[in-house]
């Protein structure tokens, strides 16, 4: 087990009927500024239910972030906090609402020129505002960590950005709020919950029997619970199971002490950029050609993920280690995802010629050896 | 899954050489009390490590905490506390003198007479002193949690406190401070551990598949690392294993949503209150009584904990329950820890008159059905 430092201080507060312990949870005098997307929260009655329990709060709404959050969006939020004094962001909706109030947290505070460079260059947040949300999407664990990714349309570029000041203060989590996603959501919200383990589990092999018992525990239990979260819009244990396990998917328990990959969100980010596909898209379709490529590196990991999440022993090695990335893959279709460039129109050639052009430009050097160079990232395109 | 809040602000920092990292984890003008134990951190070098990192720093010592910590030993640090003006407490040593720093904490802000009503009558914390660790122990998990046990001497009482206040700031673990303990520190640590998590796992059925995971990754983890545990005192990856797994075994997150039991834990803070035993062995005397006095009640978990971490699938449920049963106190018994209370010469029939006689005068029901009555405790105690 390598060195570690674990930190965590979100207040979770889950369960059914739990947005109206908002009152608790933010000061009487906090200038607030609501965050939320497309306004799907107006329909499911979410909006209603904050408003009703911050009656009497000063509010102010910014509403319009995009899946995918841009640069160019979020910083007119940054706009109405400066000339409103806004002292306290409420994120309502997605990991990508949230994402966003992120930038728009540390960017507020941010006196160092464009804030694009707190992606771009990685530039320290040395302070940001308080930020809470009230998540309504299992996927990208955001509610329960430090991360963000952001987008630049103007560029078509997409960065990760974390800090320890850019953990909510709290979220709510409430089942419920998702009986109305549309399924396309939910399908994404299963594969990006997987993938996020997957990430952090299949590397190389590092003592830590419990670690890699915590990302089992969580890949087990969205196989069992898939079919009833998908055809059962209504079930609320299956719901509820299905957001824990993507918050507990990104919250750093289950790397503690290990080393991390992290390469088909990066790859997945860049056709996400490029061409508009979805996020969880783009990740079902890189993983499984990411893991032929570095099949001997992650052999160990793979063999024990096929034994106790698949239960495949297969004598013969190099066969159990292709029905492991296979029947990941199909997992992945079974879902209701494609992982195939071409079922999306996007040529595998143009990727791989433009994403390792960009990481070459960069420098971008991948994986949890750091040995995946653009040439490996063109290869892995390629067979996409 | 019920609803449930789970917060846990403490910040790790796990892994050799972690002791030097103190001066970055306290405000170089903290006027400090370090409380630690018998002096074993004289003997084992971890006194010298954690005052040559805080070289400088204006601090106090206080030592002399017990095994089992008195209100009669902490109410002496109270005085030093508030005669000094300190403002930071750091506990150097095991679960004792972080539970003891803990009371210390909170009596130290205590303004409504005798502190020891914070134990006897759950007094509100309303206020605490910054407290924080380095732990040398892995059993009691107090590391990264809100709770304390204490006891005072002058009665015979034990009793649990826990507050939000009360949680360390941070708590440094280098599994490397734990190759000097002695061997039966070892196994209790050992037991507390297993224990914690069945008080919480055993119960009744709850819809958390993810949690259930969770509790049995802990379990199947002390069952894998156990021998090399308590055979090679300077393994690193598995001294590291074991510590991680006690601390995660009570930082509160495989409990999210569910039931706890802990009436294990509560007849033996009455034994070691008593007869003076440790507390991992009154736990793991009284807990397989307390499975055959509420095996009907418990028999969904007993029967999932004995397939999954057993791999008993038996046909006859009755037989399969007692199996179950017998292993768990059998693997007690392997480590090297006796489970009769006469294996300690204490008499039944006294413990068992003695501790139902005060959880009548208390009105003590336990169990997560609440439905365990102090004649319920009397029959587990005789059949201990």
């Amino acid at each position: 087990m390598q060195n570690f430092n674990y930190y965590n201080p979100v207040n979770i507060i889950f369960g059914r009927g739990t947005i109206s312990e908002l009152p608790n949870l933010i000061s009487k005098d906090s200038k607030i500024l609501m965050t939320y997307g497309g306004g799907s929260i107006k329909k499911n009655g979410i909006y209603a239910q904050v408003k009703k329990a911050l009656k009497g709060y000063s509010i102010l709404e910014f509403s319009g972030i995009e899946p995918n959050p841009t640069y160019e969006t979020c910083i007119k939020a940054v706009k109405i906090v400066k000339e409103n004094d806004i002292d306290f962001l409420l994120a309502v909706g997605g990991g990508s609402v949230l994402d966003a109030t992120k930038f728009i947290s540390a960017a507020s505070k941010f006196n160092d020129g464009d804030p694009w460079k707190l992606l771009s260059e990685a530039a320290e947040v040395k302070s940001a505002l308080p930020l809470a949300s009230v998540i309504t999407l299992p996927a990208t664990g955001s509610e329960m960590n430090c991360g963000a990714v952001m987008s630049k349309k103007s560029t078509n570029e997409k960065y990760p950005l974390a800090d320890k000041y850019l953990f909510p203060q709290f979220s709510i989590i409430d089942p419920e709020t998702t009986y109305s996603l549309p399924q396309k959501q939910v399908i994404n919200g299963l594969v990006d919950t997987y993938v996020h383990v997957l990430e952090q589990y299949v590397t190389y092999n590092e003592n830590a029997p419990l670690q890699n018992r915590q990302a089992e525990s969580i890949l087990l239990t969205i196989h069992e619970i898939a079919e009833k979260v998908l055809t059962e819009s209504e079930n609320y244990d299956a719901k509820a199971d299905f957001f824990w396990c993507s918050t507990q998917a990104l919250n750093g328990i289950i790397n503690c002490g290990l080393p991390q990959d992290w390469t088909t969100h990066l790859i997945g980010h860049e056709l996400t950029a490029l061409y508009g596909i979805d996020h969880a898209q783009s990740i079902a379709i890189v993983l499984p050609r990411l893991w032929y490529n570095q099949k001997e590196n992650k052999a160990d990991k793979l063999i024990q993920y096929g034994k106790r999440v698949f239960n495949i022993s297969d004598i013969n090695r190099e066969t159990a280690l292709n029905t492991i990335i296979n029947k990941t893959k199909d997992f992945f279709e079974s879902l209701g995802i494609k992982t195939n460039l071409s079922d999306y129109g996007i040529n595998s050639e143009d990727a791989a010629q433009k994403i390792s052009q960009r990481f070459k430009e960069r420098g971008t050097i991948l994986g949890e050896r750091e040995n995946i160079t653009p040439d490996d990232v063109k290869e892995i395109l390629l067979n996409c």
